[in-house]
């Protein structure tokens, strides 16, 4: 049987509300009927919605607030008005042990520094990453660090690759997950050192908790190469950005191509069962998610403008992870390997060493 | 009556050598008929293949040489040894002003490197680029740095902007092509200091040769939001391949949806009008080439596993950037630069003065 878990909601936060986000958390509820929640937001607004849904209202407890954080607030303007808003009051759920995970829509800028600030990095991490799930052409793979940071030096590089692969576990169940390092492909070129440091260490390293590969470049991401692809967040963010963009583009070039002739539009109307298959593989509900890795306690981002079966992917997300006991699994990771370079300390290829 | 152009081929670079250079030069050479072609490589190979095309071979000559630049090549190693090799010699001939442009489907980083020993920086650039063109829903656009160097100061990301815009100009024939920056889309995020001094300068500067617009995220490029999309050349060769891996993947989503059920196997015949106009759109061989730009002569490298329809593509680009004289306007947008900035040198908010 498995053990209850808790996912603490940002009810007020994306582009529609408690609509959404109390939609999502029924469809999570009857793929996962032992959750339960905690509903942070506006009482009287998201009893309406839970009314629509009594098997959700029955498993979940609402903590009122009415204040909000706006989705284009600044981060440092949303943390100096923070606390009490129902993006913060989740991730207390989540801090003070009631809940196991917490999901937002809301501002990412905002959850972001508002999940440090109150979940607080783990022993050992220098710096929370963001991992996104990435559709692959079996199945998805790992993507960190997509925009929680900009540049990275060889050890958060080394850290990322520890926090996917724990992540890799909770979601893929596999013991080693393997795991590569993106990277440009002209040899010799000057730059990325910190890209170069990393493979040294992580090539060397031995009893690591993951089946280190190598390097891979941006077209294998899709082709599911690695379990676990590390980059700093800002070629990380732009890869997954222009990913999103190119299949959007591709299903613009589709839809016209379809429409041109009545050859084309019945040969199409012919094959939608073909067509919905394509549309559900490419659907970003699916994979809807970032989620905050390195913290005390599991935070996930979804899609601001996502829909009930979008959210219902994320609060999947966070159930998924919570249920694999990532945070704990991964502090002892992180705890292993430290003894391991306490060990090595005296060698001088150890990027915890050479850090700058 | 155009000007008579001459394009310098590297013969013997790409997987396939002289059958595939000569019959892109030999495709090309329909399209545009004033072209003349020096080929650089194996005279007795290259006079084989010539055979096969006589309206080529009656505007070319042949440069012989033995030595070759082999694909796996370290640029280090390439270039101690790389005079007299067929890409040499091919970029001598453009240095030499015989032609106006060298193609070769080489090893890319010796060819990067050979170039900037040849045809030397402008002067005014302190880094040359790779552009890409990138197909977008409506046409195309430019990407640059997409992987000469790793990293970018604010001032070299302006002058990206600068030749982005002279080739745009070239290619698209608009006067002032529309630039972006490309960036993360999370405010006040740390880092990235380059890209945003150079928002700043560019959205002050005056009387530029084109038309800033601000940020652009990685989803927006095939958007086709902007002529020009400016970024480091790491992100930017991640952003490239992401693209390219993305549009494959969905490729086999769409193969495989489409033979799943017998209907969709006969729709998918009916529309194999739709499907032909889908793949012709998605050809990478339609926008092959990548340029370095910021050298005192043109440099196209082309995709060394490409067929003669692609290398064709490379010649076509290698042209139309002769034909419209990119280096000397370039040359001149930099003096004029140079002139209005060598006026405000007092003013602090320069990046060339701020740059580290």
């Amino acid at each position: 049987m498995p053990v209850p878990r808790t996912i603490a909601l940002d009810a007020m936060g994306g582009d529609h509300g408690p609509e959404v986000v109390v939609g999502g958390a029924a469809l999570s509820l009857v793929r996962h009927p032992s959750l339960s929640f905690v509903l942070a937001g506006d009482e009287t607004q998201i009893r309406a919605q839970l009314e629509k849904h009594p098997a959700l209202a029955a498993r979940s407890r609402i903590i009122h607030t009415d204040t909000v954080v706006a989705m284009h607030e600044k981060p440092s303007q949303a943390l100096r008005r923070g606390k009490g808003t129902s993006m913060w009051l989740a991730l207390e759920a989540v801090k003070s042990g009631e809940a196991h995970a917490a999901v937002s829509a809301g501002n990412t800028g905002a959850l972001m520094a508002m999940s440090k600030l109150v979940l607080r990095p783990m022993a050992g991490i220098e710096r929370p990453a963001i991992a996104a799930l990435w559709p692959t052409v079996e199945s998805e793979c790992i993507v960190l660090d997509v925009g929680a940071n900009i540049g990275a030096s060889s050890r958060q590089l080394c850290d990322f690759a520890l926090m996917g692969s724990a992540m890799a576990r909770a979601l893929f169940h596999v013991e080693r997950p393997t795991v590569g390092l993106l990277n440009v492909g002209v040899e010799e070129i000057k730059g990325a050192e910190e890209v170069k440091e990393a493979h040294a260490w992580l090539k060397e390293a031995s009893g690591l908790p993951l089946d280190y590969r190598g390097f891979v470049e941006g077209n294998e991401i899709g082709q599911g190469k690695v379990d676990v692809v590390v980059v700093e967040g800002f070629a990380g963010n732009i890869a997954l950005k222009t990913a999103e963009g190119t299949a959007r583009q591709i299903g613009q070039y589709l839809k016209a191509a379809m429409s041109r002739t009545w050859t084309s539009k019945l040969g199409a109307a012919l094959a939608r069962g073909g067509f919905r298959t394509l549309k559900e593989k490419m659907d970003p509900r699916r994979v809807n998610g970032g989620t905050f890795l390195g913290l005390n306690g599991i935070a996930v981002k979804s899609h601001g403008g996502t829909d009930a079966l979008g959210f219902a992917s994320a609060v999947d997300l966070g159930y998924e992870m919570a249920e694999s006991d990532l945070v704990a699994r991964l502090g002892n990771d992180l705890k292993a390997i430290q003894e391991k370079l306490k060990l090595a300390s005296t060698t001088a290829d150890i990027p915890r060493a050479a850090e700058g």
